[in-house]
């Protein structure tokens, strides 16, 4: 029990379901002294809002995040951030069959043997809402990633048999594509895919890539709190991934030593750097300065309009269909999650390895007295 | 700081360099009852012990166990169990160029910068020798999973390019296989490459499978300590792992829902059930009842005899061989590792679900009094 | 940082300040199945909200609980469960010299060394609506104790040179006094002793104690998480607490061994018991099945209307006095806070203790299968 | 269960019982570059070893400390330190009745309850001895103190009716009193008292004090991870320990807040100060810069030579007496294990609010690049 919470000193706590008061996030263990709006993380939460276009579900939802506490003046004051997102959809409505069945591919299940019972209105804690919690959380980790320099973008690379073509990366067109990827024509040929599975009353699954750039070396805490170890579990505990890769991921498999070791060599300021960086920036468990590369597989949305034989409460196979409307994909909007996951690890560590070494104390604390 | 605990109630702590005294764990929170030797935990470590074969280093270590604590008449007390394995192979030698130079696709840059300086002696605790602590604490945690009928097994399913083939699958060949394989033919073939990758004094990549086997549904806790998220960080934890997925893993990504979801069917008991696992026994982060499939990508072993470009600590890349001998792939031996890790997930998860509802607490202390 | 969380599987993260937008806590780890509603949690906070008396506060606040999330249908359905009490008296003062003095015995300057600046309306974080979170948390511990027939007790039992007399004890009288003692002549005789010191301009100290009745043997895990070594944190985490003493607590650096050995005898029924409980109901950190005794000091409000000399901003002392109503005591509003903190930390160790034994596993998920 | 964990950054798992094979401590967190020799740890641990005098146990125990891992070339590495202490006198001798009668005043019944059985061997996990690990893992802990010039200090303070008297201390004497306190004349008159307890086969409580000098300002995490809610804890974990005092401790609930309040004054060189010190160094649950004051009160020893009535695995009461030698006071050889555990808190603690601000992350990783 207990598992809602992520983070050892930056740590926050979520909570909230699909179709409860409203959703929301504590953050405790940020640093004094750094501004922060409600602005700087509505930012982040509308991107992952609902009903942007028609690949995203049609639920109207503001979203609309209100800092409780932990702000003082502009500024983090060092206490709990809370952050509440009001749910609004909240309209009673029939969940049909929903309640006495146990979808494929979802969650039901599982919740029913271990409590007794579930919320079983639009997934309750299961519901891709819960989300909401992790963004805006995120967006904090962010600004603080910022003030120390460093960047994280997420996007999409693979939507079903499209895949961006790395040679023509274009970040800019990210917020135009309608499912998130930095290159037009994958997003084109994506969108024409997506398109098919609808009609076909189906979903499809996708990958999100994200990227952490200016990362100090030196995080990451060996043998079991390591940097990839911790982006690992922060994004496999996304619903619907299921794969998680660091730098060339499963590719290593297939790579001999030669091919896979980063050698060094001087770059054109005659600075020696890694010349390749297979191990996306991390080595033994520790950022090596080098750019930090995380993939996230995610399955295609459960919810499809296709009969599908479930299992009832009652023992028995039902053949029956998801009523309501999905999304086709969970990538699109998937992006801004991985994003903010990825964030919250880098700040957790960037405060667990700020006391690594006697000397670092010192220089915070000033010399002995 | 402080990475090496891993569990929140079935907890561990590693400790141990590759040419300290020894390395060793201590395994605090197993419940009070379980019958433990030593005998137990030496099969264990004997799967992974060094010098077996040609594929694996010649160093030759008894790697004998020790139970110092939390055992009495032949059961485990519910106090800390602390296990020591003395490092003996620990002679005084020569390192050479390694303690000021920058090897490639090993830790010796980030540790530095991390800590000021390092254990350059065999890696320090980046040695593959740090897994006894995990292969020995993991040996208990089996004994406890076996005790509750749940059954752990790992093999190697991928070298460089020859993979199992799933029709043929011979579990009891996987002790036979040099390089642990469920399958003559497929064994066959890796040593065929491995034999190439050695003469070209280049080593190679691989993927261990992992199944768990009789895992009662409902352990995992959401939303950040789901099962699939504590798999992945156990397992993105070891040395060398470059991707975790969990039941079809990446291949989702291409998959439509309607593939990829798995519908529920009557059995020839007319037991209705998963009709397929594509979700790897796992949904919404908790565990469905199926098997639980994990599968780690392990990137080939970067001390390669080639001559290398290195960073020095002089700030100037050098040519240089890395000298000794070393195992061409890391799968081999990483195989009860990873079953290891998994097994020790599993009890964490055991413990901390016993508790998700009131009526098992009533059943823990009886009804009111 | 990071000091908001209380509890390792019964967990909760309090937020909010004094004159913030709110105060709340997030419940995560309570078992699912227990019947929760927002007047079982409203009952508790009516017990410590300010306003009641002549001794407590003017502050008129309603401090009404909403449940966010976590309860379906009347119960707890084992997800976080996020309560909120909204500020209403946040009127826009005049804080004149506060924000810009360090006022004795409060924790003014310390939060400004610790973070660089502080939220100086109305104490912030460390203002004693800061319990308010507590106490909520406390209600729904208290809800899962009561189904295990645990009952939780607590009552003033000193303010300043009144005790209560131990022969007289009636606690029906607690909620009757205006400063909650179970003794209607030392009540009597502290409202006397408190009318003198308002005259005074001043406040003064006293003596909360805590009775927590039918807990079952067993509970505390040595050799730091002990049960008494979990509730002397938990009661010193109290604002104002500076002392926290189990069963005879102080009294038996006095007492000679066979003088604080509490010896068994068979009781009326033939029962062998204790026959005393200098112990307070713990024996090596674990509950021995006697009632559990705790004894929290705390010191006198430090904000009088005397002047005192403070330390300023700008490095020098200042006579100046504290404006505004304070209460001249902290017991009479506290004890519900330290019954709080007991019960939060009983409902954890509730949950920690039910894994002591591979038996109690066995009897949750039945035998092997 | 897994109660054997101390601290969250600067962290410990101790390990071992009476009559097993040793006692030992993993240390994990502690920064890289502090300089470390067993002789550092040894010289804690001959502190609290039994045989020392006739007010001490007679077992004969070099307890010399091993360090395993963690330290090369004298420096902390930044991995976790192994420190190992073998019993030597584990002598089989016959228990006699101890393994079938709970004693008064042990643990011996609520570990039984606990587990369904215990290592009844010298007490096993709940001995003295227990505390060796405390005090090794307290020796790296002051050792990293003192680098950052805080200076941690116990003695004695209280032995029966026995006090040390304020205006008389000379922390000079307390190594040559044979029971640890600061003034030769209560030293005298404590043995005198103990003569007299040893001669009715009895036993007598006492205090330790502990203060720690030179402590920065900013320690501590509210509102749960205050440091003097953790010094509660650290310190109530100790075996015997009945309360826990801050600054003036119980004292405070007889104050009025004008003779409570610390105010400020200008020192000698024109510098302002807290007058006085009633707080104990802490407020608000944070370092104030002041001297931080411990307190804690020991029972009595519960191992008595005269017959007492015990409870039998049997369910009845027998009248029996404890045979072997047992310390009259716990106090003498537990002043290092305060001293120890202060220490451990408090450099968890510096870890901690290392990360406070914004402002001390910049210093630690260099302005934005």
């Amino acid at each position: 029990m207990a598992g809602s919470t992520f983070g050892t000193v930056f740590k926050i706590m979520t909570w909230g379901e699909s179709h409860g008061a409203g959703i929301g996030v504590v953050i405790d263990g940020c640093p004094a002294g750094l501004a922060l709006c409600e602005a700087d993380i509505q930012a982040y939460l509308d991107r992952r809002r609902p009903g942007q276009n028609r690949y995203t579900t049609a639920r109207a939802e503001a979203d609309a995040v209100e800092i409780l506490s932990g702000v003082f003046e502009g500024m983090t004051t060092g206490t709990p951030i809370s952050l509440l997102v009001r749910n609004q959809d909240q309209r009673s409505r029939d969940y049909g069959n929903i309640a006495e069945l146990y979808r494929p591919g979802h969650a039901d299940y599982p919740y029913d043997v271990k409590y007794g019972f579930r919320d079983y209105r639009g997934g309750g804690r299961s519901s891709g809402r819960e989300t909401i919690g992790r963004v805006a959380a995120g967006a904090v980790a962010m600004k603080l990633l910022q003030e120390l320099g460093i960047a994280v973008r997420a996007y999409v690379s693979v939507i079903g048999p499209v895949s961006i073509d790395r040679s023509h990366l274009d970040f800019s067109f990210i917020e135009k594509s309608p499912v998130g990827m930095p290159d037009a024509l994958a997003s084109e040929r994506a969108v024409a895919y997506l398109e098919e599975c609808m009609r076909a009353q189906d979903s499809c699954g996708g990958v999100v890539e994200c990227v952490a750039e200016h990362v100090p070396a030196g995080l990451g805490e060996p043998v079991f709190e390591k940097l990839d170890a911790n982006l690992a579990k922060a994004v496999m505990s996304i619903g619907a991934v299921k794969a998680v890769e660091i730098g060339d991921g499963t590719l290593v498999s297939g790579y001999r030593g030669s091919e896979n070791n980063d050698c060094y060599a001087t770059d054109e300021n005659g600075v020696p750097r890694k010349a390749t960086n297979h191990s996306g920036g991390i080595l033994g468990g520790i950022s090596d300065g080098s750019p930090i590369i995380v993939r996230a597989s995610f399955k295609p949305t459960p919810s499809i309009a296709q009969p599908q034989s479930m299992l009832g409460r009652d023992g028995k196979c039902h053949e029956e269909a998801i009523h309501g409307r999905h999304d086709p994909i969970v990538v699109a909007r998937a992006a801004v999650v991985v994003e903010a996951m990825t964030a919250l690890t880098l700040a957790d560590h960037l405060l667990l390895a700020a006391t690594s070494r006697v000397e670092n104390l010192k220089r915070v604390y000033g010399p002995a007295r």
